[in-house]
């Protein structure tokens, strides 16, 4: 399919294939790492009370009240905070407002987010995968000796994805010093399951930008509220795509329910610790059953079985009516990628699995 | 400001200035074209039901259920409907989705959304500005006599803004019928006052976008939703850009408040007809007071006094605590765009300019 009046670019595009998003009630959904548990009850309010005052209005066009908020939670500045419609409107932004330098390229790991060749296509940034050791986690060592005159920015999840590997805030740092004319942006959507943030580096350096998301630890997929943290000065680049794309891409009810959802600390400790207990339990459990688990620091777990087909287990799931998710690209073919989901999820699945493979049905 | 970060094209960005948006209850807001009517409560029940359900879950990625809703209002296909986080998203997305193409640029009129010169600045679009005629209508002879071989698409709003006159379908269609080669938008914002849309003739010209939004006659800016209308294959790019840039661009909250608006037509017909009454009471009113004021389709009028300089007016009004829009680039400026609130709001206004011009305190 293609048209006379496409851009010329159109034709390249790769679009991101999301998991899918079947109709509520048919599956468990553990294919697109979103919390099991609702959104804050406090955030909940406050999107009603949004509703009910003033939504003939624009929102604030720099959603400055929630950049307050977070900046005030994480001990830094409201212009250090950038608001994207999700983190994946602060990915394309960065892509767009620091990645694109003439000459130069990108780096990212090969099994990362597969959204970023995605964005680099679509704003023409040239790019280089890098491979993770074999272990899947990320050797530092080619990061190490890039030269800044051929690379523009380093660009990594952090805890992977979808292979739930952490990385130590030293190595981030270690990262940092060697590189201090490239930009290294640190995707944390994970971050709040175990891994360290990288958020209190940015003071030191400049070249640093934090990426992280209401759509997992905080329940609230459904709103599209996600973060980029930096120096005001990178943060600045952002705003500028922002207003040349979008002057209001966050809207009122979503804005309440960041600002509420920040300020309910007791029920996102809550939540989190219940996501990352259901966690070992489900690794302990599959173990049990033969599958390899790469340590988690995320609410997924990634999981092969050496006697398994990926792909058949992915389906037989299916007929028990679980989601989980499946890439189908080498070197993770083998591999499948399990949301955490509320205990009894995670029972379900240990029960569903234990079924497929003692019957040998696959 | 600038950053060797930066993209090489972030220095060159021109970025929109939206209207002021004040802490509220300091202004009335006569300056962002909002609607003074709250949404439908129909609209508002729906998406207090969509924050109870569901919301740790992403949204439907394509928004198909609201495209489903908006085909149906218009009798075409969800096909041909493309939903945008704002018009503004969606127009983003046909500049870069269908305006690029080698060696040709686009045009519009010389007097129009000042964002249509910003978007072109961020996806590096070549564009040409056309004259408005002297009373401010758009004169279709330079638009006829294009050549598609240098000319990739024209766009223009009408009604147009901020002059608030309105081109005939007619028109439309004789641009479509002598330019079946070059892209042709027409951003129908204010089309719901007093234009006609020209939405049923996508059927016919495959290279014609239309474009709508809820902000104003849906009493819907806070929660961000706007669309682009044209034929499946053309929709195609948009969608394609869509999926290259962000997964889930409408929220769950923002989906169920637009298809409960497009299903209360009662209510929405109900506040147009009083936002157009009192335009006709306003328009009425400022002539008394000796204004000019341009044949308005719209929920704004556009306006000058022969005597009285323009933006000393607007500091007056705002003494007054009422806000209008005020544009400080030739030739405008000596004009004043005021949105319709409602009957109160506009008697304020009649009562302040009728005390500051005869109070001569300006």
């Amino acid at each position: 399919m293609s048209n006379q009046f496409w851009s010329d670019i159109v034709g390249e595009l790769k679009p991101y294939v999301p998991g899918e998003q079947p109709k509520e009630g048919l599956f468990i959904k553990l294919n697109s790492n979103e919390s099991p548990y609702e959104p804050s009850p406090k955030a909940m309010q406050a999107m009603e009370k949004a509703i009910h005052g003033g939504l003939a209005l624009y929102p604030e066009a720099d959603a400055t009240p929630v950049r307050e908020a977070v900046a005030k939670y994480y001990d830094i500045a409201p212009d250090q905070v950038f608001v994207g419609n999700g983190s994946d409107e602060a990915l394309a932004h960065v892509f767009n407002g620091l990645f694109r330098h003439a000459g130069k390229h990108i780096l990212f790991p090969n099994i990362t987010y597969s959204f970023y060749p995605t964005y680099a296509k679509l704003y023409s940034v040239p790019y280089k995968e890098v491979p993770l050791a074999d272990d899947f986690s990320l050797d530092l060592t080619p990061y190490l000796a890039a030269s800044s005159d051929e690379v523009a920015a380093i660009i990594f999840a952090n805890p992977n994805a979808p292979t739930s590997v952490a990385l130590g805030l030293d190595k981030i740092e270690q990262l940092l010093q060697a590189q201090p004319n490239i930009v290294i942006v640190v995707d944390e959507a994970y971050v709040d399951f175990g891994g360290e943030t990288a958020i209190p580096l940015i003071k030191k350096y400049p070249n640093l930008v934090v990426i992280q998301t209401l759509s997992k630890s905080r329940s609230l997929a459904g709103i599209r509220v996600g973060f980029a943290f930096g120096q005001a000065s990178l943060m600045e680049a952002l705003v500028r795509v922002k207003n040349s794309f979008n002057s209001y891409p966050i809207d009122r009810v979503a804005q309440a329910g960041a600002i509420a959802a920040f300020e309910d600390e007791e029920y996102f400790q809550k939540t989190r610790k219940m996501i990352m207990d259901s966690r070992e339990y489900l690794m302990a459990e599959v173990k049990r059953l033969g599958f390899q688990v790469l340590p988690s620091s995320t609410n997924f777990i990634f999981m092969r079985h050496p006697q398994y087909d990926a792909a058949k287990i992915a389906a037989a799931l299916r007929e028990h009516r679980l989601l989980v998710r499946h890439f189908k690209q080498a070197p993770i073919e083998q591999y499948l990628r399990v949301t955490i989901g509320t205990q009894e999820n995670c029972e379900n699945l240990v029960n569903a699995l234990s079924e497929i493979l003692s019957k040998g049905i696959i």
